[in-house]
């Protein structure tokens, strides 16, 4: 089947996937049980350590959906019977309470409204007891962000030992997140999202204290990320990797480097403030209160969002609509990767003034 | 890091990936919540329904290594206090004793030397009262075949309800195998090998029988292949597809289905006939006793295994070692894809007669 190319993909996940990123994809395979990729996998791990803004930290890759990775996270660090608080507040974090409770962990839920954050108060109260709490950074449902920094501080004040695990599935390289300055414990983020490439990976950091907890995990198998960090130390795979998203990830995380991180951090913001700009200018509001920079979830006042959508697309840019109960209500728009572009973004609106003329 | 091309990569997998390959991974990334993801995958999934020759099955993919994908069909057939019957003769079909053992089964471990297949009887009789089996096809660590249509007949007469678990990781595309008339309940694929694309995606075929138990179990999370069954009977993915993975397969499937299955199955044979009859000329023996076609894994008395490894290297052949307990004892070559080429084989025996003479 011939796939269509949308003009300019701007779904918050998957993003477009720039030319360096597919050349890179298009070196030759080469056998994983190699010197060769030994000393190719050091050097992605490495820069890994920059991405999640760690030193004292353990990464790794695996193939893997994001999901797929975060359910690894809480599968490798708790067991039956642990009692772990999980925020809901949209359809992705609603994600880890269901695994939770399907993993047999006593789920301690925190919920809010979709488009609200839970309060800090309520966040700290609710983990107390708890051998760890999971936190979706930016939930993609609905576009809010916690104050991850702020919450991490203070649940580490008040429990020093508590497992803090991280959905950043839409952050990791689009806004500001640093494992060991923060305390975290287990970051996951996806190749598909700010790392601007195919989906299929996910990737991870875990801190000293997390470690500790998997290094005397009797488990074993595909989920169990000590695995992966065990490999790592000896810079190969537990099992086949995903070799050309490596490739991807390394060039990637070249080009983040040679930048540098804050650069990037600061694009994904300044194009949520010019897209929010320009929206407002149309009289339409973002949906949560509290919005992520990785992307904004919108509507406009009056117009129909399955008419806005389709009027765009002819356009030629492609959001996506709501989800679950947001469906028919809101459209998405990303800002990460190549949809940070000022130009984009401006041409996106000059477009929607273009449809109402008419 | 520049990643050299070795002149013929000729391992058992990862094999090389051929140019009308990547040209369809270089197609356009678009959302895979959409219509066109939608009439895409649905193509996919028809044309998967003959690669495992299957009219009455299933069939799905997931993000994962070969793996992730043999653990998820035995975590979602078998729960805790399951006893199973599961083969041990080498290094993959080991994994699946160890990660039986770590699902909380009872294993009924079926063990022969490495480079031996165990009797049909014994593993006839240890089946009983089990209410499954995992069979590995091919051992790729020794080249070890099982006569899968005859071990699969006497085991359905012996037991109608036993739920049949094929890694068949480096047979599929490469031997024949019939879901439907060797009625085999759960059939594993991996992408890095006889389907000649980039590893990171498990692709299964799942019967109707195996489905029933797939349907009332409780469990849900990542590995749970009615997951991906029930999302597939949409056309749909339950969670972020490996979409430019899911491109390739779209490629090679469409490929296979112009030449048709036996061409394939033939390829690799008379490939593995024409490489062990050149194998012979040098006094080289095969490891094994039942060899699979998808692979040789021998050795050439009196020469060391790593210098001839490093001399083919020389020559622009990349080849295998042992894994193991085999380390340094025997090498091992790829017949699938690319590598099935007569002239690639007749260049690797030439160079290695060429070597002698330095």
């Amino acid at each position: 089947m011939a796939i269509q190319s949308p003009a300019s993909l701007m779904t918050p996940g998957p993003v477009p996937v720039p030319e360096f990123v597919r050349e890179a994809m298009n070196r030759p395979i080469i056998p994983h049980r190699s010197d060769d990729f030994e000393q190719f996998y050091q050097a992605v791990l490495r820069s890994l350590k920059y991405l999640f803004q760690t030193e004292a930290g353990y990464v790794g890759t695996m193939a893997s959906s994001g999901t797929g990775c975060v359910e690894a996270a809480m599968y490798s660090l708790f067991k039956t019977g642990d009692k772990v608080a999980v925020i809901n507040n949209g359809k992705f974090s609603k994600r880890w309470v269901d695994f939770g409770g399907q993993l047999g962990f006593q789920v301690n839920e925190i919920i809010s409204e979709w488009g609200k954050t839970p309060s800090e108060e309520a966040i700290i109260a609710n983990a107390a007891t708890c051998k760890g709490i999971v936190l979706t950074h930016c939930e993609t449902s609905t576009g809010s962000c916690l104050d991850l920094e702020s919450i991490a501080y203070n649940l580490r004040k008040q429990y020093p030992d508590i497992l803090i695990v991280v959905d950043a599935i839409t952050t990791v390289g689009a806004q500001a997140l640093y494992l060991d300055t923060w305390d975290l414990d287990c970051v996951v983020a996806a190749s598909q999202k700010a790392l601007m490439m195919p989906a299929g990976l996910g990737i991870f950091a875990v801190s000293e204290r997390a470690r500790t907890h998997m290094r005397t995990s009797e488990k074993g198998n595909y989920l169990q990320i000590e695995n992966y960090l065990e490999a790592a130390s000896r810079s190969t795979y537990p099992f086949t990797p995903p070799l050309i998203l490596l490739y991807a990830l390394e060039a990637v995380l070249n080009n983040i480097y040679a930048k540098g991180l804050p650069h990037y951090w600061n694009r994904t913001k300044m194009s949520a403030k010019l897209f929010r700009s320009l929206l407002k200018e149309q009289n339409g509001t973002l949906f949560c209160e509290s919005p992520a920079d990785s992307l904004s979830v919108f509507q406009i006042p009056g117009l129909e969002v399955s008419v806005l959508k389709a009027s765009w697309e002819r356009e030629g840019f492609l959001v996506a609509g709501g989800q679950e109960k947001l469906s028919g209500k809101v459209l998405r728009v990303s800002h990460m990767g190549l949809c940070a572009s000022p130009e984009l973004i401006q041409s996106f609106w000059k477009a929607f003034k273009v449809n109402k003329e008419c």
